[in-house]
């Protein structure tokens, strides 16, 4: 399995729009540090699936029948924005798993072109091609789904952004899912109080903590982050890594 | 005052995904040919105004501070969108002229960041800097406004997209507005009966034959229109132009 964190950001992206902290300066000036919406492509030899569609250009990142699904988080923008343009393409229908959602966004559902919309069951496992997918409830302001994915021969691979620590029931799956790698919502530097809808650094590295990941790439992570690091020059632990827009992972 | 036609598709645009028709080929061949989401830019000396927000990167087309406003025909995704990631951004509020729509689209209400909202009303007209302009109903499945934009020196300019013909108060106020020129939703190829929503070739001539504008341009133009003009190779009359993305006049 084969990932690719084609975006990192939460919404407002690195650089902020108008923002002239040290972050964003340095965004505009090397390419490199720029983040773009939250978003991870999963590969294996059979599939290929990208996870949340915030990116305003994957009309032009993924050709027409280039991807075997998408498979999203939750309908908040700046994860399915991309959609508005591409679902009024033409041909093949194009799965898109998601949470079960009534309002979607905007009228996605009503205007859905060749959008299949696949309404998920937490902990139902469903399967893509050689992956298996299994939904777990997060903790955020819409109903929002994490993802545990599997391949055949073993390898796991959870995606978690868009929380603020983890339901319990998702903790304990983590816990018994066998040896997995992690990417995990860190939006914000440490926080002298618990921040709402996503994870601080501290809230971060308790999950990280708790569930055990064999390595977990930090993603979602907003200016504020990026100006942390920068003032702070912080040494992540050995088994962590920044997530960073077009880092590729092999597991 | 000039007028660049920074976007002259409708939803979907040029090359439309996944579509192998010749205009949609051409459009991937040779970028000039390509649509994208309808709006335009207005400057005088004094101001400069985008007129709908569909494009996907108007944040790195138009740094924080360089538009005055931003005025939308509707609400519909095709030409809001580029808002969603825009009001992320950080310092001073940019005023967004609408309909008063009480949807809007998604959240962008709820969650309007630095957008401020300005809603208005049918006629009555509005000033930014040295522009007066006065919004004018049409005829759309979502409440739309076209509006009628004027000088401090007389020139005039009427933006109409997203109409399928004209309102009698509309058609009215413009045989009776003074010599003007004319932005004009164009989005099917003559068809044997009339569209909904969109004009086709027929009812935009009709307009034009009506409110007999100096000149014309035809744009939210559908690779559809630009199929039947590869096939007919079709001659415009002199007083009406085919937009194109990035087609720059002055007035």
């Amino acid at each position: 399995m084969q990932i690719t964190f084609t975006g990192t950001a939460g919404a407002g992206g690195v650089p902020r729009y108008g923002c002239e902290c040290a972050a964003c300066v340095r965004a505009r000036q090397q390419p490199e540090y720029q983040r773009r919406p939250c978003s991870a492509l999963v590969e294996t030899d059979q599939v290929r699936l990208l996870l949340d569609a915030g990116l305003m250009d994957i009309h032009d990142r993924f050709p027409a029948g280039s991807l075997n699904a998408i498979v999203l988080t939750h309908f908040h923008a700046d994860h399915v924005q991309g959609l508005f343009h591409l679902r009024w393409g033409k041909g093949a229908q194009l799965p898109v798993f998601c949470p079960p959602d009534p309002e979607g966004c905007a009228d996605l559902y009503k205007n859905s072109g060749i959008l299949d919309f696949r309404q998920l069951e937490a902990f139902r496992p469903f399967e893509i091609g050689d992956l298996k997918i299994v939904p777990l409830p997060l903790n955020h302001s819409k109903i929002t789904y994490g993802y545990a994915i599997e391949t055949v021969s073993g390898q796991r691979f959870a995606y978690l952004t868009d929380t603020v620590g983890l339901p319990e029931s998702t903790e304990q799956f983590l816990k018994s899912w066998g040896a997995f790698s992690l990417a995990l919502d860190c939006s914000y530097s440490p926080q002298a109080t618990p921040p709402v809808n996503h994870n601080d650094f501290n809230l971060a590295m308790d999950i990280i903590t708790s569930v055990a990941p064999r390595h977990a790439w930090l993603t979602h992570l907003s200016h504020q982050v990026d100006c942390w690091r920068l003032e702070t020059d912080y040494q992540l632990v050995t088994s962590a890594t920044w997530a960073a827009d077009g880092m590729i992972v092999r597991l």
